[in-house]
């Protein structure tokens, strides 16, 4: 464990091959950023990008800049560099709406091409530890579609693989544990089961290498604006499978937000919709420009790897960095009653690592982010730390663990400022 | 007929109250803008509103701006300010996502009511005429929930009111002619008949005066990017009648969409969804900072018209233009096979003037364009002017016709260049 000091966490950076990244972003001054899984921290080329599109292309060309500055094409061309980032060929993603939007549009396919295969199939299973959005947006759909909802827990997952399985919806890495799936064997899995796959990549694009057409799964979604760095907000992506986007095609299957977007031929204005081909059919209202550059700029930070060994190397400083947290809290906060809830075995963990404490876990994080270390709080007791390989150094881990233990040691938390709840957590 | 010079018409700017509204706006130098029914032009305000959101709220507060520069409370914030251009309380109208997504909330809400109240009743009437995306839309609910999309000419509308009718899906103005429905008159028949209204305000919305709550309409969406001036797919907005949100409140009604901010506690991360109450449950994911403060700055552009009289003083400017522009196009241009599309009648004229030519009409509108006209072009042989009183002045309304002549008399539109088709028309 050469790298418990400071001087040798410097001497990593040193080192890293990656170092260079951090300067393509606007990072706060004295703050350590330990939260871009929550929402990614400002590339420096966005806001003059997005001046660029509101003043030259709006304001100067306005509605011409829906052909001339490729307005019109921004979902298919934003999506298809993502969709470099997760194992999908050009043409195969498309960028739009939110995670929430996406997945009802996917599931919804995904429901539909299960029922004809099956009818008898009437169970969608996922995570009760799943994001929240997911199961409502899941529920709603078993609702109206006569499915039943099945929750359970990550290790009962496999088990649940059964006959009366339709469609199995998993977020890739969980948003509080930081628990990654093996896509490719879960996947296989529900495939020798006659189910189909709905992946949400929220915690996953940007953050850990993903390889969905080789791997085989079905459908996915996920999040521009936490490991893609894409902006407050920013659009989702949608995926198919070619396999299934030959099928929809084929059937001539709509998906249920059927705007006009996503017909075959927008500016026909006519009267019946008649779906577009493979994943443009996911297009639904008008593609928001501004929104969408930013979008682009923050997926052009995590691309600017691909010289340096692209979605591989970022995975290897990930979890270089993690584990180097892991093994600092251990070695410097013991007796104050914190647990690691992130698996300690690399191919099951994400980029950021969750702990546990049962009392006071959201003043400690106040306490944190007051000593400028940023990470989040989620019920119950749960710490969550993002790890951003492309911003984020050995020393900042350093730093961020020092500041914890002082937190703790001097039991700052217990100041009553930092038990104060917002609305937003 | 005094305004048919163009001294006449400078002399009219001249005595326009809302003059000063045009220095809002960053007009390009040499364009007449006859198309902000399409998209609206770039405020003033909002290139250096979009980069404090970017440079200070994300890239120095990240995370915290959700709370700290109110980011949570966006959709509702900019909801109040439109709600207030189209006789809509405060808390009632929320700003997010797409048109089309708004509509396909607000319609499964209200087919799912209309079939608790008369299981009988499966047919929703719309206009053949209406904005494509609207009816796709519809036709994806009807064939979900078993309804029929009966279509009828605008001229139907009143006797397609009967016993059969659950929900009756109008758009107030015309996106091709420019008529307006008298929303009062057909909401009241419609629910002397039993039946729900939806209303799309998209060419109404910061274009006409709108009273929905006065009027007793049930839902109403509309659309950011065109007379509200909130940039190239701003987010869009949803309203519902305080009586309906009531009726939701009570029978704790699920929109489909069904997303964590629509949750009655989003941060309570709860496995089970609980709508939030009233108009709030039609959030679905994550708003978009960026796109809700550049829709904000342009709500702005109209709201501040109030103290000059606000909707009405520039529903007057708004007839004015488009009487002028009527007048000149009739005593110009005879003889060169041009038709008005729009009624003459102001009472049901919206703030656009259509004008149909059987042969050339695209050609025309690419023309005029090459020398600064901007309207455009609508299948089959539209030619169409939107006349936004905030920045449009009576001698551009002099000016176009003059270009519109001298296009014509000289046969401008016949070179090839002008009939070449974009992708987006």
């Amino acid at each position: 464990m050469q790298t418990l000091t400071r001087e040798a966490c410097a001497d990593q950076d040193a080192r890293d091959p990656l170092a260079d990244l951090r300067a393509q972003f606007r990072l706060p001054a004295g703050t350590i950023y330990l939260d871009g899984n929550s929402l990614g921290v400002l590339p420096a080329a966005t806001a003059g990008r997005v001046r660029q599109v509101i003043e030259d292309e709006w304001g100067e060309d306005l509605i011409q800049s829906w052909n001339k500055a490729g307005w019109i094409t921004q979902p298919q061309r934003v999506g298809d560099k993502i969709g470099r980032l997760i194992g999908a060929g050009p043409g195969q993603v498309i960028a739009c709406d939110s995670t929430s939007l996406n997945l009802y549009k996917v599931l919804s396919v995904a429901l539909a091409l299960a029922k004809t295969r099956d009818p008898a199939r009437r169970v969608i299973v996922s995570e009760r530890e799943n994001f929240p959005t997911d199961l409502y947006i899941a529920e709603s759909l078993a609702r109206q579609h006569g499915f039943t909802l099945r929750l359970v827990e990550h290790t009962e997952v496999a088990d649940a693989i059964d006959g009366d399985l339709a469609v199995l919806m998993l977020t890739h890495v969980n948003y509080r544990t930081g628990r990654m799936h093996d896509m490719r064997a879960v996947t296989a899995a529900a495939h020798a089961a006659g189910a189909l796959t709905v992946w949400d990549l929220a915690h996953s694009a940007g953050a850990v290498p993903v390889a969905l057409e080789a791997d085989e799964a079905d459908f996915a979604v996920g999040c521009g604006y936490k490991y893609l760095n894409g902006g407050p907000g920013s659009p989702a992506f949608a995926w198919l499978h070619p396999r299934m986007a030959a099928q929809l095609d084929a059937d001539q299957s709509w998906q249920p937000l059927a705007g006009w977007m996503g017909h075959a031929a927008p500016f026909a204005f006519t009267t019946d919709y008649r779906p577009a081909a493979g994943i443009a059919r996911f297009l639904s209202g008008t593609p928001s420009a501004l929104s969408l550059a930013a979008l682009e700029c923050g997926v052009d930070t995590v691309l600017a790897a691909e010289p340096m060994g692209g979605m591989q190397a970022l995975r290897r400083k990930s979890l270089a960095l993690t584990d180097l947290f892991i093994d600092l809290v251990q070695a410097r906060c013991g007796g104050h009653g914190l647990s690691v809830q992130t698996p300690f075995e690399q191919g099951v963990r994400g980029s950021q690592v969750s702990l546990y404490r049962a009392e006071g876990a959201y003043a400690i994080v106040q306490a944190l982010i007051a000593r400028g270390v940023v990470g989040d709080f989620r019920d119950p007791g749960i710490l969550r730390f993002g790890f951003t390989p492309l911003y984020v150094r050995h020393v900042d881990v350093w730093d961020a663990v020092e500041h914890l233990v002082q937190v703790l040691e001097r039991g700052e938390w217990r100041d009553e400022r930092f038990h104060q709840q917002a609305a937003v957590t």
